[in-house]
């Protein structure tokens, strides 16, 4: 059983920041159905620049998410444009003005979503990508007591300094348009969010990928092509106060701010009593395999695997069947025990 | 003996494009004095976005270059502000109507400055970083009894797939910037310069050293005043237009275009007979030491050596004592058989 498409309203909603949301929502998609029990219910929130469509790739009979055994949750993260975003929020809060989002804010509010929304009291496992990955990381340190598993590949539970530097060429790049106007553009600053998919481009796929023509392999003739056909593609349908607000939550991310942590990264990852897989892309440019298997490495336990891909950060965008086979059985596996 | 910076004029100067530069120049600036034999000579082409005088600190006494015992010229690349250039040219071919420029265009300037301007018909040594690095296979492949020996460094001698990602993004974000208007701008395009100074901040060190805190050691408090004080510094200060056309030479190297090579830089760089030792960076994102050591391979005799420095590109910038050292170590060597 597939929901369509629903909203868990928050009401006036408080932010890490002090902000207050007024009138605040979730988005969010379920496939299946929550057993008697409680105990089969799978949380998956979305990537940057992602909605909840992008990610049912991995959902369906014998994927690695399958709706007849489990009841999955896929949650819109707060800025994507379907859950309270720059682009869908009344003034005063509205564009430029939404206030600061952090990973942590993306967390309660899936906590009041399926606490107060669909009666899920237990999480078998939290699963994510990228950004994702950053929620599922959070979730264990924040409610120890309430997630059994977590499944974070591709992202870090913080974000390294050099990801501060590219995502800073991310918002350089996009406000650079004139278009943008402080965030009050009439229509979308196009040139600006070529930009920043011009950037993607670079830091998506590895070297190899394009020096060995794995952009022929995706059917476009040139690097131009692959430019534009597949990377402008993807941004050129987001709105640019959108993409800005995940870029900040992005750079804020930290587990280790977490309170009570005393700003250790090191003491909320070791809090952590979920079972851990953390999965990583051997080529992934941005959140590379050192940098996760540091963060495994003060998780209890936690298992650390490598997908030998040269598909770069893409290798868990679900696009190349290799790289996403060893997600699956990763994942099918972290649910078995 | 130091001369002052100098200009050879290169008259009607017909590109590989077929275009031809009116009253066209190459500045350079020697440092020593051509011995009577002729035998001393080194030459030492500039890098994207450089002038002559941001390669002097690998000349001077005890210095990989050493002007006591070596006649060294250092050859300002066209597009680079002080040769002929879109900033320095007249109408019609002034800013973006400059010409495309090829690598072989720079090595046959600079054959007509040696030879026409400063008699010389021997080098015992081109040397050259990134774009420079271009310069001296092209060298190599062009004039073999030239040329007694090259040592490129962080270049390739053909640009690779993902290297044309990365270029494409900085052109799209140069350009994204309105006060760009086409190239005819009245005051330079400062939001696309720091677009473009903020990605390269991102691919010019590496992951590791901004992880590990590099931008502290080099003086910097936060990753913004690094992107600000070091990248926003060395581009600021270049016209927009001469950047663009560095670009496209960039884009289109390709040492296997040399006419009679079939187009096959295999047969290119197996045709060279200088004494080569070629040099990476171990932690360089767009020329890594795998790209360099497969070109290395296909150049008999050559020799590779991998610089352990986390400084990633910049390794070669001459920043970093003991990088420097690497270099100035192999070139002396080279230098001395």
């Amino acid at each position: 059983m597939t929901s369509g498409d629903r909203r868990h309203r928050l009401g006036h909603f408080t932010l890490e920041s002090g902000a207050t949301l007024p009138d605040a929502w979730i988005a969010y998609k379920t496939h299946g159905t929550l057993n008697a029990e409680g105990s089969n219910a799978v949380l998956y929130p979305t990537q940057f620049a992602a909605q909840h469509g992008d990610v049912e790739w991995m959902i369906g009979p014998g994927r690695a998410l399958d709706p007849r055994t489990h009841f999955i949750v896929v949650a819109d993260q707060l800025g994507n444009g379907l859950s309270s975003s720059p682009s869908n929020t009344s003034p005063p809060y509205d564009r430029a003005r939404f206030p600061v989002v952090t990973i942590r804010d993306d967390v309660t509010a899936q906590h009041r979503l399926l606490t107060e929304g669909l009666g899920v009291r237990h999480l078998a496992l939290v699963v994510g990508y990228s950004m994702g990955a950053q929620q599922a990381f959070q979730w264990a340190v924040s409610h120890p007591g309430f997630v059994e598993r977590i499944a974070p590949f591709c992202g870090t539970a913080r974000t390294t300094a050099h990801n501060a530097v590219f995502l800073a060429s991310l918002r350089t790049a996009l406000t650079t348009d004139a278009a943008w106007l402080d965030g009050d553009y009439t229509s979308p600053p196009r040139r600006g969010l070529r930009a920043l998919a011009t950037i993607s481009a670079g830091w998506g796929f590895s070297q190899n990928f394009y020096n060995r023509g794995g952009h022929r392999q995706l059917g476009f003739s040139s690097i131009a092509d692959c430019i534009t056909g597949f990377w402008e593609a993807r941004y050129a349908k987001r709105d640019a106060n959108n993409l800005l607000s995940m870029i900040r939550t992005w750079e804020l991310n930290d587990a280790g701010a977490t309170p009570g942590m005393g700003g250790s990264l090191a003491r909320a990852l070791g809090s952590i009593r979920a079972r851990c897989t953390i999965i990583a892309s051997r080529t992934d440019l941005y959140f590379r395999p050192a940098d996760l298997e540091a963060e495994a490495n003060l998780i209890p336990g936690a298992r650390f695997r490598v997908i030998p891909s040269d598909w770069g950060h893409m290798a868990g965008a679900g696009i190349n069947p290799e790289d996403s086979a060893v997600l699956t059985e990763e994942i099918q596996a972290l649910l078995a025990t």
